[in-house]
């Protein structure tokens, strides 16, 4: 029957996605190396402590909290990868101090308090299908007075950006005369409404970005509730670079350990697997030096399927007219 | 409710991927092309004709008829996109020769019967999502007596191929020490396999190709009936190039066009859209010059997801064991 089928499918779908999560991740050495140093730097508040690493996954991270001489690392993985993640933790030798345990996070009973609480929980525009609620749940429920969240702190960014690559893509229509004889210019306004319709994950250069990027929330991950980030609302100034031509606004994030270290999105740093995420508007802005732009964003979990998120944006133009623009992030284009 | 939810969902999807599948098929010079030159050779089986455009959607085939002399086009497009489709013949004012039609092929009522059936229905793989089904209907019903099928003929190949990537995609588990070391080891046949859990849409070089292609299926477009579609079956036998891993099995499709044009997918000419088709096998197999490789592929739509195609392979090397693969092509991997 169909729910079988769908079960199946789910199944082959998720044991190819499994591998190439992991190689992506693994393979983004700014992503595990601020994790690694984070760990290694924070040696006195992880030595002889106990741990836990909420989405493990291959385990990497609770073999860095071992390596920074952690008593006992919790590994809680909800899916099967913790099978592989048990012969990982074997093969380095730490079963002894790591337990692997297969769970939600949610119904996890641990056997002691923790004294750190190590995550990688940050997705696309750091909130998409994130384990941030659940965090904040083991949080409230297993942390220590006083214990130690890493990363300690999450901060999301707003820049208004220029796509350098966008009138060559929609110059595409107007190239079909010269291929095939064949008019196309009518398909202009629909491809730009096409091309603003999702929310894309895509590097972008720095010079890309148009004005001072605006700090939409900054997440204390030791006060943070639930409630807070349910709805991120805020307002936002920008004065434009120069005179160029927006095409929509990209965010990035931040997140910062104990110590001082941290991770960017940002595109003024190294490239990491999460890019930058840009929600294109339907109709390029024109703007000049120090043009205001302002607005509102606002970011949500979708009220029927929590995994995805809802984007709301409103921008002018000086006194100009007020734009609304509404994106449902369920999934996105690369 | 859900049912909402999922509407709106794919009415997000769709509005994206619609602009992008028609850039990438418009942007695909080699397709286009070879329909445009088929077409223009065609002139005196084209001019003051009859013609059906089936799954039209932005039109260009049904121009490229018009500008051979066709009397009549009837662009037959299920989708939204009629709207993009009318304009674009209106802005090549053909919409007195050109009548764009709103449903699905088979509900269609065309005024008289048909000269010419004009389609580009080949999905990845020949068969995946493809409109064959649809076509032979509409060929049963309204060609007339002698009419033309464009493309006339359709043929699916398939040969053995090693990926050079292979080893270093691997070896990325190896790789995890040396950077960030923690031995990772134990990740390599869990990875082996995801990678061949599903299908693989991707190029691969003439030399990835280790024996002389077998031809699977040869489809007469006049003639071919909806039953030999059902299932398409056939042994095949391999003499390999010479000492190498086989990875796993590729298929390419050819169209043929009356009067001797033709557009292929192969690796050995011009990449088109479609690349070509990879099934991976579990483990490499070990071969050497001449080594004979046997087995039987076997394709048919998936009986409760008629879109999605069921893809059985068995083969043996010589007359060692015979391996069983079975690859759900619900999707696809780049």
């Amino acid at each position: 029957n169909e729910e079988t089928f769908d079960k199946q499918d789910r199944d082959y779908f998720r044991s190819y996605s499994d591998i190439a999560v992991h190689e992506e991740m693994l393979s983004d050495t700014i992503r595990t190396n601020a994790y690694r140093h984070a760990i290694l730097k924070n040696y006195e508040n992880v030595h002889g402590k106990i741990v836990a690493d909420i989405g493990a996954g291959t385990g990497i991270l609770s073999i860095f909290c071992v390596q920074a001489g952690a008593k006992k690392v919790y590994a809680i993985e909800a899916s099967d990868m913790v099978e592989q993640t048990r012969r990982i933790v074997d093969e380095n030798r730490m079963s002894d101090r790591i337990d692997v345990v297969q769970n939600k996070v949610e119904d996890v009973v641990f056997p002691e308090e923790l004294d750190v609480i190590v995550s990688e929980w940050m997705g696309y525009n750091l909130f998409y299908e994130s384990m941030l609620q659940s965090l904040i749940h083991t949080r409230e429920k297993w942390l220590k007075k006083g214990g130690l969240m890493m990363p300690s702190a999450a901060s999301l960014y707003l820049a208004p950006f220029t796509d350098e690559d966008y009138p060559d893509r929609l110059e595409l229509w107007s190239d079909m005369y010269s291929l095939y004889k064949v008019s196309m210019e009518a398909m202009k306004p629909y491809a730009q409404k096409c091309i603003a319709s999702r929310v894309i994950i895509r590097s972008i250069s720095p010079e890309s970005v148009q004005a001072h990027a605006h700090k939409v929330c900054c997440l204390d991950m030791k006060e943070v509730q639930r409630a807070d980030i349910e709805k991120v609302q805020n307002k936002f100034e920008f004065r434009c670079f120069g005179h160029s031509e927006i095409h929509g606004f990209t965010t990035w994030f931040t997140v910062d350990f104990p110590g001082g270290t941290s991770l960017t999105t940002s595109p003024y740093s190294e490239g990491t697997h999460w890019a930058q995420t840009l929600l294109y508007i339907d109709q390029p802005l024109d703007v000049e030096q120090d043009t205001l732009i302002r607005g509102t964003i606002s970011i949500s979990a979708n009220p029927k399927m929590t995994r995805y998120l809802d984007i709301s944006l409103s921008y002018r133009v000086g006194e100009g007219p007020v734009y609304h623009k509404y994106y449902l992030m369920n999934d996105w284009i690369t």
